[in-house]
């Protein structure tokens, strides 16, 4: 009988693609968004919620891997045979918020909003279903200092997360884009695939781009990715665009802040000169390449405009970096394009490199909120990646400064006493104090484990002695530990009883704070 | 084609049952969360976060409204054909999470987590198919001083949001009302539909839960609830029981604080003699009724044990009350249950009062975590409803004190100068204050209408006269207001230029914190 009960058992099992986040991470996240939140919210951006899933049709489909139109979102019907989607973004749900409720809103609108999002694509190392996103965006202005906000916006967040000289926010315009595939003649309905292929540079290097701009990509599990199919000499073109674009970032990386405003040579040979590697270089060189289309020079004019108000408010090269090959993936961007971008490696355990790369990312957007309106409505925006920042910051030892340690473990002694060390513990509370009675039913050797599998800087030991002389013990587990690995004389050990101490009942509160301050904490 | 291209747009629409939220509501919902969080994190409680959705086989169907098949859960396929569903509480995953963990952790475990959960039930006023949850549960160990700890954190909960005297924590227990049920023999697999009709004494009365132990309920809406289908004469027995418990329920919420220890005569005739209104009479009185049964009094006993514990504690019968009436609507509760419930009523702004009810609830269920792992896994937890808590809370002002202001506003005076008025809001911004330029492209005019609009303490401006004399000019927007209202001249005001100075530019920064101090805020 059990046998066949147990057939029926389901197993416990995450879904595929997610995760579970427990204590130490959830808290050092918090903390981090706590930082973002602070920097958005001194810049005027007003905190919004909406709901995890919206009517399909008016999320839209704008998602950055249309390669695979059989993933994408998760998907169900509600009681009326309306088709409902999981967001796959925070962005979506801002046009449609942003349309119900235009009248009502201030002017241009400034909103932050952060949660989860969901993806139905296909999972990996570091790659999960679920993620959290942290978006900041402006709607109802064309000015481009809006945009130019966005860039500091950016920088000013890496710069609170300590992040300085270890980052750069490039910068680029859809429109000289455009105006590079203008000249080479690339028809309007192929150019988001060759955004999509572009934006992928980083991960699969020029030969793999070339692929997608072709016929093209196999890729190492063996799944294909169609190609723009464009012909080889508007590929070669393209390129070269990128070659040399890429090759400029490249030199200035390998020695950012102090390049900024030098001048090198292009590794490799070029016909092109020196690579600019300041924003006003990168800038003339951009009209000197690009500016006979018109397209082009509007969208050189705005990142001059970007540059120049960033750099009044004190914001260098180092920091915000026209980048011409920047392109991000996603369809919907019509004007300048941001990504932040990590400049650092990290070694792992097993001594292999991490290059964190892009953290996060933008750009204007002027038709999603006109979906619904029909009236254009600008907007422009700015999201972060929270898990891939964190696994940053982490890599770099800047979360671990305040973890919150465990708290102090009361034992049970006397499991006939449960309310004297129930009230022990409450006392230790209501003194500011993390403190929690044992609640298992195991003696004394299981529950000093059990505090330290808690991280419990310190046990309250009351046994029928200390009751009788109206005390209380002490043991300071972290001192323990350390002169644990001291001492190797068991008995010494023993009769020595070093790291705990007795007090009277009275001052059980002051004795542990004593011990929290001895280990630099104020409170549990 | 324009008129065609229209008929394409997808309305913008939130979901059935779905809303979004707010800036203010927000900011107050996450102070609110802030306060319950410090108070599980000083019980020991640790954060955890699961994903939004499960496997549908190891979420189980444990929702209270199993009398509607159709409804309950947002479910989807993924692209193995496996059932995903949306989890409807925070127990579920958690029971997941705990059987997928067992070995790695500290046992007993407590943890706390909040997050949105959905249900597929049909929306109504403050009725919605998103809400947020904070749960507290400790799993492994069948400790009574686990139970008590619970309604204690709840009692501590609720005192931290400033409710004293304004609710109490309800406590009973599964294994007395089986005792009752045995004594009128009601068959196990009646019992579910019992408990979850007599949950519904609050909102129902005893007429209502009379039609669901018997052949069913149709509500206003016409819906159809069947019923438990039991004889008359048990029928008639278990009203008895309930009109005697709720009745002294109701003569002590009359008047909680002062008449906890006294005690009062029924009203209406009964044959029952005086209602118990303190722990101590009510269990008194529950032995005498329910004793004979063995179930019972292993039940009674777990509530004598309850009581003791957190009166030890310092907590007395008007914050932790014993109620044969609670039962919770949930069919996994193998003991104790609990409900926190606030005791006041608020007046809406048309007159009509509303009571607030529970706010919270939960108990000891033991079977939830070994549907997995086959051995027993005992566990007990609470969860709040957060936005009944939020809308009592805001229905008693608890919440608006700290309410953060909008922010300094810049205004554009001469838009070939937006880097200067930008390097302005910066400059504001680091020295801690709140502060944008204005990022539209309107005038003067439209420029104060959305400062007013944002909230803006005040608006700072320079104009081409100012700029020659080097100085900015602050307008005190809260003050002004204040002013017009008294000031009917409208000359007498254009000449007066009341609330508003300029000040030389070096001074701007601590001309507006002078500003923000005069309204009694430290920054922005």
């Amino acid at each position: 009988m059990s046998k066949k009960k147990r057939d029926h058992r389901p197993e416990a099992r995450l879904p595929k693609g997610m995760r579970d986040i427990e204590a130490p991470e959830l808290r050092a996240v918090e903390r981090m968004l706590g930082a973002i939140r602070k920097v958005y919210e001194s810049y005027g951006f007003e905190p919004l919620d909406t709901p995890a899933f919206e009517y399909t049709d008016a999320l839209g489909k704008f998602l950055p891997d249309q390669d695979r139109p059989n993933e994408g979102v998760f998907s169900f019907q509600d009681e009326d045979e309306q088709w409902l989607s999981l967001r796959y973004d925070l962005t979506a749900p801002l046009a449609r918020y942003v349309a119900q409720n235009y009248d009502a809103l201030p002017k241009p609108f400034r909103r932050y909003q952060t949660g989860p999002v969901w993806r139905n694509e296909k999972p990996g190392p570091g790659r999960f279903r679920q993620f959290t996103q942290f978006d900041a965006d402006t709607v109802g202005t064309e000015s481009v200092a809006a945009d130019a906000e966005m860039c500091m916006l950016a920088a000013d967040t890496l710069e609170a997360l300590g992040l300085r000289d270890q980052y750069v926010v490039k910068i680029n315009n859809r429109k000289v884009l455009d105006g590079v595939l203008d000249a080479v003649s690339v028809p309007i309905e192929k150019r988001s695939a060759v955004f999509r292929a572009i934006d992928k540079l980083d991960r699969l290097s020029l030969e793999g781009v070339k692929l997608l701009l072709g016929k093209g990509r196999k890729d190492d599990s063996g799944d294909f990715t169609p190609g723009a199919k464009l012909e080889v000499a508007q590929i070669e073109l393209i390129l070269k665009f990128l070659e040399h674009a890429s090759l400029a970032y490249a030199e200035w990386k390998s020695n950012p802040v102090e390049n900024v405003r030098s001048v090198k040579p292009v590794k490799g040979a070029s016909s092109r000169g020196p690579i600019p590697t300041s924003n006003t270089e990168i800038l003339a060189f951009m009209r000197s390449e690009f500016g006979q289309s018109e397209q082009a020079r509007i969208g050189i004019d705005e990142l001059e405009a970007i540059h120049k108000l960033t750099e009044a408010a004190g914001f260098g090269s180092h920091q915000i970096l026209i980048s011409p090959s920047v392109v991000r993936g996603l369809d919907y961007y019509t004007g300048p394009v941001f990504e932040a971008e990590l400049t650092f490696e990290a070694e792992d355990d097993d001594g292999t490199s991490t290059r964190f790369g892009s953290v996060g990312g933008g750009g204007r957007y002027d038709g999603l909120v006109s979906r619904f309106k029909g009236q254009k409505i600008p907007a422009t925006g700015f999201s972060v990646g929270v898990s891939r920042l964190y696994a940053a910051l982490q890599a770099l030892g800047k979360l671990d400064a305040d973890v919150a340690s465990g708290p102090a473990v009361v034992l049970v002694m006397d499991r006939e006493r449960l309310a004297d060390y129930n009230r022990m513990a409450r006392r230790l509370r209501e003194a500011g104090i993390r403190a929690e009675m044992y609640l298992g039913t195991s003696g004394m050797k299981a529950q000093m484990k059990y505090a330290d599998k808690r991280g419990a800087p310190c046990v309250v030991i009351q046994g029928s002695d200390e009751r009788e002389r109206g005390e209380v013990t002490i043991k300071d587990l972290i001192e323990g530990e350390r002169l644990s690995a001291e001492i190797s004389d068991h008995q010494e050990w023993r009769e020595g009883r070093p790291a705990q101490f007795s007090v009277k009942e009275e001052e059980l509160v002051e004795a542990v704070r004593s011990v929290l301050a001895r280990h630099g904490k104020t409170d549990g």
